[in-house]
């Protein structure tokens, strides 16, 4: 008998914004895996770890955070066996995933190696969408307004294809983008009120203007949050 | 000196799934507030009220959940008017959002309506956009695909617009809306791998395919889930 992979939302960066589900599961899961760069270093261990149990074994997936899709290939492989394997003992494993394990989140690479029939159950999370319109203290939509998700690493075409006619939009993973997203979304007349959120949730949060963010570089966490004025009450 | 309005998301259904920050601020607030239908039932404070502490003052938003928009109108302004006395006269107030705040909920209306400086302070929850994610268990979109978070309340030419060209998209409020809905899906070619997830994170939550919904019909609270095929890895 199989035991159970838990995907597990660990909200955007304040370890208090991990819900009650995922603090108690993460209590007593004895497997915790996550992604980790070289060094070791894991931001979603630093978030969810005063939560896992002491003799909990880990499991971290090991890759270079840098264009280099082979190394996170390679990571999601190798941490799939391992994941598949203490399955097969009956042990859970918990995979930690910033902000929400579905939401452009990482959880999808591990779940596409995951053989067929593995018992599956996600914890969703607070993700970094929710996060910066709290930090931006305003609605991501107005009234009916269609909001759209848009990963900002998309090529430049794609970016003005998508935006078109758009009222509200999310740039996702801005970072080094910045330059190009900003001239799609003043292509598509959506920079008048844009804001710019760095690590929401994280200690070194900070709010931008797009001219503050233009001067200053941007984290490859940031979103910009735009829209326009809703037409109906 | 005046005190802070607290936006605070509940999540979808699941008690368990309230932040630690969510959980910790009710347990303290002094007045909790939260919308309300005539018989006085209240699906947020359904879902937080066990940890809403035992002096808290409550204040009921009551409103009629039906096209009504001129009752939500004005129980938002007779809601405003007291929240502002209450943090005119120093008590912190908290406003229980099902979900999360900003995202397509009833927080704004209220957000709106408080008086300019108003200290405001919006704790993110788990949206039903990631919970029924959960439900589905499948990535909302795929790889760097944009993903359209989509109000089913919408005109039938407005699904139309938005929906022309979209890669993966949450169709939000589905409920009677559902005939027109699927129709918008299937011009779009999103009908195939769509789903429909009901009541995400309440005891009757259930996951359907497109035809079981169509003979079933539809709650308010349902969401159907479509994307295409990645194009990319």
């Amino acid at each position: 008998m199989m035991a159970t992979l838990y995907g597990i939302g660990v909200g955007p960066g304040d370890p208090d914004l991990l819900t009650l589900k995922a603090a108690r599961l993460l209590a007593s899961v004895p497997v915790v895996a996550y992604p980790a760069n070289p060094q070791g270093e894991s931001l979603a261990l630093s978030i969810a770890g005063g939560h896992v149990g002491p003799d909990a074994i880990h499991l971290p997936m090991v890759m270079a955070f840098t264009v280099d899709r082979q190394s996170a290939h390679a990571a999601y492989d190798q941490g799939a066996r391992e994941i598949t394997a203490h399955l097969h003992a009956g042990r859970d494993v918990a995979v930690l995933c910033e902000g929400d394990p579905l939401l452009f989140g990482s959880f999808a690479y591990v779940l596409d190696r995951m053989p067929d029939g593995t018992a599956v159950e996600v914890i969703p999370g607070v993700s970094s969408l929710t996060a910066c319109a709290a930090v931006a203290r305003r609605p991501l939509a107005l009234g009916d307004q269609p909001l759209l998700c848009l990963p900002g690493t998309l090529p430049r075409e794609a970016l003005d294809a998508a935006l078109a006619g758009v009222a509200a939009v999310a740039v996702f993973k801005v970072g080094r983008h910045l330059p190009k997203v900003v001239a799609a979304l003043t292509q598509a007349g959506l920079d008048a009120h844009a804001v710019c959120v760095i690590r929401a949730g994280q200690p070194e949060q900070r709010l931008l203007t797009l001219a503050e963010a233009q001067d200053q570089g941007l984290p490859y966490f940031a979103m910009i949050l735009a829209r326009r004025p809703a037409t109906t009450g």
